[in-house]
């Protein structure tokens, strides 16, 4: 691996071809075993290369967050694309077209933007009812019977949606600090669902049962009654997973290479070239107790491993990045050397950073919108 | 302005040309009452049609952050390029490159730097000695004596290095929290980098004084004895300055237009399509003591005003972005409407969302690396 250092000379992501197809290899056996779908949510990489790991591993069906990621991926030949975000009603003539081309899932949570839908729309679209079942982001009260069946018959009324399920996204599982509580939240939230699909069952309606959060999808064993999972950003991970004990370290697939531009020995820090523009400023709670946004690894057996905990990206500037460093690892650092950083938010950084470089050299290209 | 809105399918970065028009133009007349050039730093903007801006009033040198940065901007016509970060020993050959089309200004801070530089460069490159007068970044402390003398005199040895002069980044004015201790983070900055300057006149050496951050340039009035000044995010400004009372409201020059998706009114939420790849997750403290990431905007006599503190961006996830609104502003507004947002940090904000779209419906671009 060391020699794909000397061509690197900016904030480059590296990707561990291994690790990923690890990671993949993983939830695709786990969701087999369950019998449910995977669904992989293509945010984290937005790589029609990184694509195909999956769809060589039997996946068919994905999901995006956007109507452009959407037509990305119809573009390099996917054909079953949810995209997980409520309808955005300046885009449905975009949704019509994408519809012609592959089977488009659309998530609502609106009468009025199921009308408009069906006003606007040739083609058939299928919808999921976004469901909230506790994260309360967004979606309908999983227990608000009344607007659930609104909007339900909404969709069996209309000429262009065909009501395939409820969906949900479990985002409180990211703050819930234990596997324990993550386990806790899955049940909740499955317990619900299952109570929605009842009472549609009662008014005539079949539905599928969607959800999908890498916590949950990675600590649980057994889903249950549910149709498909979504998990993103298990093909990578980050330290934010790593801390809700989502994946071990060495399922971390993703590191940026970052050149040191100083070196400051009074404090014992590094500055790296590497800053908000690459990682984002997503933060997390470091050795100190303090917010850092990246610790550091080392390079180790033909991939990385993590420093101790005493190497932390404290402060991120647009460009510049400051390491707080033990004195083991100042001392044998020096201007133009490369670190390593592990990132808080693989997702946020892949998107910044817009390519990666694999271990053995390849550059991996990303959607570019 | 209201017939623009009609085309935006996505979060959308507007631009009030006659407020960029208006801050360029007050830097100006304020650099050229205290006699000072005005470098400004184009990592804000990032677009040579914004730059033509700054060219049409005078402007003949700048910053960047980058080595991409520079090449893009040397492309578009300008000679005399600043770049302010430390030499990454990784990018030599290409600033070589870039010496023999334009002047270019080096940031150095090591010996061994300052030996590297001159032993890989064939052009001439111009060196500003980088001083920590207080923000503790990165940059020779200014009261290092001995490492600023050495430093200088391997410039003054090398071939290919010419010391111009010494530079500094008062970072720490962005933390200070009130116009008054701005003014005296200036005054000790210009203090401590006069005292460095005549240690070095002291050894023989002649140098210029470089400051600049835009709370310092925008709130300080006399600049004293200085030679130029950098200030970047004055031409936007955004909710972080407003804060630092570097700026008024009035003279926020970019909001982002995000389409309204879903609403919840049990608990006064709107969810626009805008989220942590548009923003970056840069935060301040809103109204109730929380962290924001941006505030809502109206549209009034053309361009934008804020609306009272009650409407704010209290989370963002990927797309997603949660506004808690007042029940006013919940009453008028529906799924398929634009929200405008006053970003946290202008800069960032630009950098994800790449173009921008004058009230008068021109599309602008921004540099892709």
């Amino acid at each position: 691996m060391d020699n794909i250092l000397y061509q690197i000379e900016k904030p480059t992501l590296l990707l561990d071809r291994k690790r990923v197809k690890r990671n993949i290899d993983r939830m695709v056996a786990k969701a087999d075993r369950n019998g449910v779908v995977l669904r992989p949510h293509f945010k984290t990489h937005q790589s029609a290369e990184i694509a195909v790991w999956f769809r060589d591993r039997g996946v068919e069906a994905i999901t995006v967050s956007s109507v452009e990621m959407a037509e990305y991926f119809i573009d390099n030949g996917w054909h079953d694309v949810t995209i997980a975000f409520p309808v955005n009603l300046r885009q449905i003539s975009r949704l019509n077209v994408l519809a012609r081309r592959a089977r488009i899932n659309s998530l609502v949570e609106s009468e009025m933007v199921v009308r408009c839908m069906d006003d606007t729309l040739d083609e058939n679209v299928a919808a999921w009812l976004k469901i909230d079942a506790g994260y309360h982001r967004t979606g309908l009260p999983w227990d608000d019977d009344a607007s659930i069946a609104k909007i339900a018959l909404a969709v069996r009324k209309s000429e262009h949606l065909q009501l395939r399920g409820i969906l949900t996204h479990a985002g409180h599982t990211y703050g819930s600090g234990s596997p324990e509580h993550i386990r806790a939240i899955y049940s909740q939230v499955l317990n619900r669902m299952k109570t929605v699909k009842r009472k549609l069952k009662s008014m005539g309606m079949e539905v599928g049962i969607s959800v999908g959060d890498t916590p949950g999808c990675s600590i649980v064993d057994d889903f249950g009654d549910v149709d498909e999972i979504r998990p993103g950003n298990f093909v990578f991970f980050d330290l934010s997973q790593l801390a809700f004990g989502s994946c071990r370290l060495e399922d971390i697939a993703v590191a940026v290479a970052c050149p040191v531009v100083a070196m400051h020995a009074d404090r014992k820090q590094i500055i790296i070239y590497g800053g908000a523009i690459h990682f984002s400023k997503e933060s997390m709670l470091g050795s100190k107790g303090q917010a850092i946004y990246g610790q550091i690894a080392t390079f180790e057996s033909g991939s990385w491993s993590s420093t101790s905990d005493g190497n932390e990206v404290i402060s991120l500037s647009q460009e510049h990045g400051i390491v707080q460093v033990t004195d083991s690892l100042f001392e044998r650092t020096k201007v133009g050397d490369i670190l390593l950083v592990l990132p808080i938010h693989s997702c946020l950084t892949a998107n910044l950073l817009g390519r990666y470089l694999t271990l053995d050299g390849e550059v991996i290209e990303m959607a570019k919108y």
